[in-house]
């Protein structure tokens, strides 16, 4: 383990967290906020642990895939020990796990929330809040690449533990290059979303949050209803604006080439587009008796669904309340998430794709033992290890979850509310039902079991595996 | 797809189960129960379908692993809709759809019921209903093999096809002698707690339904309140029985043969023991409170340990009203399941052993990608395919408990109920929680519901694949 790189990298995020802060702070003035002092506090510690790290520059540059995993994992710790604190300096959350898990539940973009009345928060405090999903959602590591001329040659290491889905790939050769694209596209949608909210009448500061809500696919509302108040008009940009936050930025630069028929040849997002149409179509039906027109009852179902399936989160509707299949639905989409390379979060369509083809190759070998089959995808064989790591990915998600369940549980409260506390956190989505339905929160658990559903929140957006490393012995020696 | 031998061994099923209705219908004339001629007809029937496809040998002998597949699952799918005549004949049940539930519940040893008051059937129903588990414990074709002195050689598939578990296999080289030792161990074991139920009070009609429900891990009651009013004594010798018939039979081979370190050896009997002792004793302190003493509360959660991790069902308390840890790792257990290559149900131990180190290989790779290791167990390696077939039938079978929960979703009942439904028929065990509870039972559910959970228990019990090959255009073609 190359720990002194590590720490470079440790040292580079946070003085980037540091800088980022400044943002709520000018936020803070201009609303004439206190919280000011609470941001530039923060700012300053972070700078002060950050730069010594990154003054420091390492001899041995060597960076393997476990520096990449390891970085990440303690990077994201870091980035959001240090996010909690302005909650805690301004006073806003008392308790030291529940401004964790605030922080975490903003950079992991997964939008689940402990306070019950967001409405009385600083703004400034409620931008950081909806900034820490832009933040994580193209993710941070990705962003330093952008910035950094970090030579070596092995850090896209550090995109692949960075970067959901179960194949990263680099747009271009360079990986700086490649992240930058990124950032690009991911700034440009969000700047169309906030010019289209503005259209609607929605207030600058509104639209700003609600767009970093939307682009991270995180969720956080700045209102105690989320996005129920707002009018039919925004419902609906932000619906759009969550599906296409929701598909792998691939299919963005492909568009930007020129190359439609490769972008519209993809069968993830081809999937991800029927799996959306089927669902809102089912869910429609299914609730229209609950609303006074099939078209509203439409577009409410295509807002929760949009909002599941990408794991945003934001909710205009109670959808607890709803019949069986269509909470049934929901529950499943949790999981499904949106595309690899994306914001969002959950399982990922494509790794559905795999898994799905390889049952069907199962099948195809029972009938003709003597065939050799391989699983395509988009035309190009994929890999034997990416097929292996997608099912080992499956395997270890079921474990997680189920052990978060079981852990929990000691809280006593009812298994639909464990159970969907952990499917809306692992798959970094917010809300689930009953006691943690959409418009309930999460402060009813203890301690204890708020740092499982933290570790839960890092360890899907981060995939599982790097937070899973951490817990080895062997990656911790030969330093 | 070699139909004629398909015929020809579906044939021998149905004139097996024929005069296997034998004893159900001399247990009627013993009670002079006008039941016998209900079982009489259908055994008539059995003959009458099952001869004439026997007569016919056929003359292309070739019986690959296909055959073998859609054997075992037409074999019992017909088994089921023979059994099931009974039910209506008597007029026990007067819906077919409800009347095959039961008894392919019994069949795969699930032991779930649709019957509201099990005492008011006839004696001979009840013990055929018990019987049912016996059979489908063990399997009928391995029951066949042990018998039919088939030819051809690759026999080993209908074998592989019925037994449960990611590995099969002989025990010895001959699949007859395989099929008999294993059928002497299943009548030994039963025998012995006969006598031992006998020797604690019990009659000898509850004493034989109760061991045949023990042995085929099935759980069908002969009282509506299942095992809570027999003593303490008898309910020890059910838990008792209930872990042994969980434990792989390869274990009990070893132990006549006198390989005793072999025996024990064995890294699923001994994960199975320890899943087995650690949640009963986590289960017995958070329940203590509700029983008397601390004693009588490790007795309540041995027996409902045991019952749930071997799927049997038998209960002798209502642990829905249990705190939710204890419901949540009875939830657990349902899906972990008893051993491979016993009569238990559930995803199975040695399964999930596989995929535990499965995922450890996955991490390894990470921290040392130029290594290759190979996954181990009982000091062998285990052969990639079925690593592979491991991994691919975890996702099918979160594929099929999916859609299952959805499709019976359209019935408007909760979510626990229907997901501990789905999970308590996939996994074959009997009981879910809430309205399908362990005093409560599935008749709540529409024809639609019942045929979803019909399918459920049959791929459960067959592990999937035959079910699903069913499905399948290229399972049909080329006669």
């Amino acid at each position: 383990m190359n720990l002194s790189m590590v720490l470079y990298l440790i040292g580079w995020i946070l003085a980037c967290e540091g800088t980022l802060l400044l943002l709520p702070a000018i936020t803070a003035l201009l609303y004439g906020e206190t919280a000011v002092w609470s941001f530039l506090a923060t700012t300053a510690l972070c700078l002060a642990v950050g730069i010594p790290l990154v003054i420091k520059k390492p001899r041995n540059r060597v960076f393997h895939l476990k520096e990449g995993f390891v970085t990440t994992a303690l990077g994201w710790i870091l980035l959001s020990v240090m996010g909690a604190l302005p909650f805690l300096f301004t006073g806003a959350i008392s308790n030291p796990v529940d401004a964790l898990f605030e922080t975490v539940s903003g950079f992991t973009t997964t939008g689940a929330s402990i306070l019950k009345d967001v409405e009385i928060l600083p703004k400034s405090l409620l931008f950081w809040r909806s900034f820490t999903h832009w933040i994580g959602g193209m993710g941070v590591l990705v962003f330093l690449l952008s910035l950094l001329p970090l030579t070596g040659g092995s850090h896209v290491n550090l995109m692949k533990a960075e970067s959901p889905g179960p194949q990263v790939e680099k747009l271009v050769p360079k990986v700086q290059s490649t992240a930058k694209i990124l950032y690009g596209i991911y700034l440009g949608l969000t700047a169309l979303e906030v010019i289209l909210l503005l259209a609607g009448g929605m207030s600058l500061f509104d639209a700003l949050t609600t767009s970093f809500g939307t682009a991270g696919t995180g969720g956080f509302g700045i209102k105690n209803t989320s996005m129920a108040e707002y009018s039919i008009y925004l419902q609906v940009v932000v619906t759009v604006f969550m599906i296409l936050f929701g598909i792998n930025f691939n299919f963005y630069f492909l568009l930007l080439m020129g190359k439609f028929r490769k972008a519209f040849f993809s069968e993830e997002v081809r999937c991800y587009i029927g799996i959306i149409l089927i669902t809102t179509v089912i869910i429609t039906f299914n609730i229209q008796g609950m609303y006074e027109s099939l078209g509203h009852a439409f577009q409410q179902a295509a807002f929760q669904v949009g909002s599941i399936i990408t794991t945003t989160g934001f909710s205009t509707t109670d959808f607890n309340l709803w019949p069986e299949v269509s909470k049934t639905i929901l529950v499943m989409l949790m999981f499904v998430g949106a595309c690899a390379g994306s914001t969002g979060g959950g399982i990922k369509v494509s790794r559905l794709v795999i898994l799905f083809k390889s049952v069907n190759k199962e099948l195809h070998q029972i009938l003709h033992p003597r065939s050799i089959r391989k699983i395509n995808m988009d035309g190009k064989t994929v890999p034997h290890e990416v097929v292996r790591a997608t099912n080992v990915f499956m395997v270890a998600y079921v474990l997680v979850f189920s052990l978060s369940v079981l852990l929990i549980g000691f809280d006593d409260h009812d298994l639909i509310t464990n159970f969907t506390a952990v499917a809306a956190t692992l798959n970094n989505i917010g809300p689930g039902l009953e006691m943690v339905g959409p418009v309930q929160n999460f402060s009813l658990y203890s301690d204890g079991a708020t740092c499982v559903l933290i570790f839960d929140m890092l360890a899907g957006r981060l995939e599982l595996f790097p937070l899973l490393l951490l817990f080895r012995k062997d990656t911790w020696q030969k330093f």
